[in-house]
């Protein structure tokens, strides 16, 4: 019950951030085509934040599927990563209204650095809920691709100020990784449930 | 419990859509009728645009009552397909702006065509995760429906170039295709479950 | 199954509705009271119209209690109401922009007219799925507030080009006769379900 | 069932206007950090609202936990708080635009209240609807916090306007005393469920 609130939140609001985003690509009054190449980097942000908040949703999806206990601490870890989710439709507009400037490749790296540290205090925040036996802490192991993912950000931020196309390359290639789903967790789920 | 978050996931979106789309009718400062008069071409692509992301509500619903297993590429081609449909506001509303003109026109096309693909993908998909002998392979069929959609648009696009008003008729045309529920999937739906 | 993902959309949009109306409400660059109240007209006519949205949203809430079928009738005439409801935030902002001019206040009106209207096409759209012995139609009987609200909306219309006062006043008498939840579908509900 | 749905809009409208919030960050034309640096009041003022409003949200949460009917006056005290809640985006933007000058944070303050008067009216109609020896009654027993939380909401209000810096720290240290969820329902929700 809970749970299911929580869920239907989080959809609830993941929603509206990668519906928003698109607010940002505003409708030209002119009907040439320059008109609208002017508003390429700002699609070509859109595209790449859609994707990252697209992977959150997959990821939280999968990551609630392992939660069979919800505390206080938990909705509010929860909260903590929706906070700096919403914040990507204002850094992926500034960085793409700037045509991928050093500063908003830096912040646009940032603004996907600190949801990646509040999605990792909600691992750990469901792991205390649920127990280090729990289907989480097994399906986890060390995180090798959550830490990986840190760091990546991190170097593309501080990149950014020298060549922010190499950080634009970080950002893509984080976000590749990522586009599959967490094998580690889908495996754990389908030898507990191996007929789902 | 997958599919339903699938579900609820894809409605707030497309809720989302539908009714952002009405932000494009900017609300005029002042109080005569011309104020009002000049805002008919946004309204009427809206108008057309509310039905078409009322269609794929429509169709996603049935699609998805057909879909007993969801898989990674499931939950990617339908984020896929909400991607292109975020798309339709800014189309429609480029589109409206400028009164119906070839290049507006030819671009509102795409964005038609390209969730009509992706619709086409997120079918397969389904297919691929249900198997051939599932519900949805048989109610599609050759799906003659989908295809000759996907001509009539690209045709649209084309033509606009040449009498943009003839590919609002199409549009319209098609919209009026789809309009009704696919019988083909209640028509199978119905004979699997004859007392539903 | 079908009727859960049609109220959960149905609320989705309508909770967008009510929300973005007060978008309307833009954000004054001075902090003087002067400034604050020079809004006063728009958020007058956002409460007017929450109150209005919400009265939708709790008779629509009463209305799918009753409905036990859903088909393809029911779901258009259910986009086809909230089509009317996602329009209110336009003519609401455009009244109170203009202070409850006589053109503004006129269709406003109308755009609460025509939601009104596309509420009895949904009722009867319900009652064609679930049979003239179905609890809506018993429920509903002949409809006196319904069809006393279109003719107060055609009055209210007709006299805002004389005194746009008197149809303000229409206004916020009919949204007093609604604010009560429909007695008869309690009755009726209550006398099925005792126990509830 | 119509719990169900009374939450599921709630999640909905709540989860729209801590998102919308966000939109009162305008993304600067310019590159540069000073353009940024001239964001950081609306953006405090971001952060502030966001822990506002989630904690209605998670208080919201537990409150419907405890309710087990719902009626008419529910439904209307429960669109009472969400329409007081739809208010802080602009109070919060016009606090933030104007740099937490007096009288957009005495506002702010009264947009803080009145959903503390909304949420209070709304425990009273769950007590109404579920009888004084539902756990509702008994979780609250005085309710000290809430009624301490309106008393600092007042005086913050009539201090703004001799130092608002003052009104500032109140609004945090009644957010601190908030942001833990109330022990008092989870104790006796969890006397009535222990293995829960």
């Amino acid at each position: 019950m809970t749970k299911n609130r929580l869920e239907a939140f989080s959809d609830g609001v993941i929603a509206i951030i990668i519906t928003i985003m698109v607010l940002e690509l505003k409708v030209p009054h002119k009907d040439d085509w320059s008109a609208l190449l002017g508003l390429l980097p700002v699609f070509l942000s859109y595209v790449l934040s859609f994707v990252y908040v697209g992977i959150y949703w997959n990821n939280h999806h999968h990551l609630m599927h392992t939660c069979k206990r919800v505390n206080g601490a938990v909705l509010w870890a929860n909260l903590h990563l929706l906070f700096w989710l919403s914040l990507v439709p204002f850094t992926s507009g500034w960085m793409g209204e700037n045509h991928f400037a050093s500063r908003p490749t830096a912040l646009y790296g940032v603004s996907l650095l600190m949801p990646a540290i509040a999605y990792i205090l909600l691992e750990k925040a469901i792991i205390a809920a649920n127990g280090t036996q729990s289907m989480l802490a097994q399906a986890l192991g060390s995180d090798f691709k959550g830490k990986i993912s840190l760091a990546l950000y991190v170097v593309a931020v501080l990149i950014s100020f020298a060549a922010p196309w190499a950080a634009q390359i970080i950002y893509v290639a984080v976000a590749l990784i990522w586009l599959v789903p967490d094998r580690r967790i889908e495996r754990v789920l389908a030898s507990e449930h191996p007929h789902d």
